[in-house]
């Protein structure tokens, strides 16, 4: 009899070799501003809509990584892309400029930890070298289609996070960098029946709770044999949960503990409960994450995005909000 | 230089251990209705809503799938599946049902390929025992959300497609079975600039026509080695135009092609130019296809899905269609 063995443990170790952020003005405006790699002032990236834009957006975030370790489309064997644009046109549009082959991901907020998990597994069994990934999402394109036009002008709840404008990007091959990929581990979906599509941190903290749950007793280690363990994008009330979810189960982050969500956005930007989308954690991770792990900040890193998978219409008919959180164990020697 | 390889030829062979298909009434009637696993005369699937029945249609075809070779869910180390709702929510709750763990896919009605792809890396590399995939589409979904409400009564295009109402599933593992993944082969995005959304197959004919040249060239192999080489949807309209952009490669397909498209329905039942849809060439597949070449009537398949990766939205932006083929060779020594 076979269990289940979802946990992954890299026998050749992948590497992160070239990353990449660029966010919008609020981003810009946030304490993460000075990490990313640009700022854009224009919403629309230079193109006539925003979901033009959130498309340029994804592809400068990939060539930026991409020319830093002077790799040119041409040589990426894969790209991973993933938004929250309806059928994914912001990954889809860039993979087409980009020339790339491309597979699509789709698991919402936690489409970065999916693309980089596959990008390790294809550089980590030798079947390619160079596999990128990035993931993107903008406040404007998102409130086109979860919630009202912005037009409307809707008051948000308290409850509510803000969609970040923002993509990151990286590279990933077999060839040593500073920050390698230990170990990956894909979550299940968990459903708590939340239904309000204002609260996603609420929802999504009980799927990142289970991925850190099976993830701490299938390696037999515990949050003390980390740095720090960062979630993606679970903002002041998801954070709060998941703290009191884990306790029932003896666990404690203790003070290792950030969230993408409340790294990205100051108070006094009026996001609320923070920041989230696809481009939060991925823009976090790539502006400001690895670049601390470069300089030896941390050595050991949990890094896990967790994703709301529900669309208004599923949440219309009734349905509660499935999520999901992908993890990752991240290293540096440095 | 390390150049593009994108081809993966495998050392560790991954089988297909199972499959299973399930439809609708409509496909059920079509030439290949005996040969599904089920039909349901419910287009809700004994739900309250198309897109939940959709949901049932996916967790439904996957256990069927696993009880044929008496593996339980909890055996299953990951479940990749699409679909074509909003946010892929057939798939989401069909993987929370289900309680494997999930990636979410997305490249449209070539979603089964590059599940099929991702799973046969996972357990060749070793890093996975088990490993399912499933796409799945439904008419009323997918006509409410691309095209008209269907209480309209729209008329359909001479060159539309008819969405299958159905779900392919099959379960990867290194324990040898009839049917083995020799070669997968991630393709391009593809757009020669059509933007007429109710010519789906004349959108996705040169995505084909690129992967199969890129991968003739790459393996050094032709038509003649393969015993039948199977394209996802492209329907009457795409399988007339993939030959003609072959036969300025100088390929020709010869009596080799077959097309899921045309595969599914009858003349009779006024398609139009053919089926299309997730569910589409995973249902043809696991319906037919696999079960013929498991009797030894094919010996080397070509499998490769077409997507078209546009939305209502980026159409309406002026935009044009992008699309995309992945591809497998699929063999059987019986």
């Amino acid at each position: 009899m076979i269990f289940r063995q979802n946990l992954i443990e890299f026998k050749k170790t992948p590497y992160i070799n070239a990353f990449a952020a660029i966010g919008g003005q609020k981003e810009g405006e946030g304490p993460l501003g000075t990490y990313f790699d640009s700022i854009s002032k224009d919403s629309r990236f230079g193109t006539e809509s925003w979901e033009k834009g959130e498309c340029k957006l994804q592809e400068e975030t990939v060539l930026t990584a991409l020319k830093k370790v002077k790799i040119s489309p041409e040589k990426v064997d894969l790209l991973l892309c993933g938004d929250l644009i309806n059928q994914c046109t912001a990954s889809a549009y860039c993979a087409r400029n980009l020339g790339i082959p491309y597979a699509g991901m789709y698991n919402a907020c936690a489409s970065m930890a999916e693309g980089m998990i596959f990008s390790s597994i294809l550089v980590s069994s030798g079947m390619m070298d160079f596999v990128a990934c990035a993931a993107s999402s903008h406040f404007c394109t998102a409130e086109r289609q979860y919630r009202y036009p912005l037009e409307y002008g809707g008051q948000r709840a308290p409850s509510a996070q803000w969609t970040a404008t923002a993509c990151g990007a990286a590279l990933f091959s077999r060839e040593k960098s500073a920050v390698s990929v230990q170990r990956v581990f894909f979550g299940r979906v968990i459903d708590y029946g939340i239904t309000d599509l204002t609260n996603m941190g609420g929802a999504m903290a009980p799927a990142a709770a289970d991925t850190l749950c099976r993830y701490f007793a299938q390696t037999k280690t515990k949050p003390q044999d980390y740095d720090v363990i960062v979630t993606g994008d679970l903002g002041k009330i998801g954070s709060n949960l998941l703290s009191q979810l884990l306790q029932k189960e003896d666990i404690s982050l203790l003070d290792r503990h950030l969230d993408c969500g409340l790294l990205l956005y100051d108070d006094w930007q009026d996001v609320h409960a923070g920041g989230s989308g696809c481009g939060c954690c991925a823009s976090v991770l790539c502006s400001y994450l690895l670049p601390q792990m470069e300089k030896g900040k941390w050595k050991n890193v949990l890094f896990l995005a967790t994703g709301a998978l529900m669309s208004p219409m599923s949440v219309q008919q009734g349905e509660s909000i499935p999520c999901i959180s992908h993890l990752l164990h991240l290293r540096t020697e440095n």
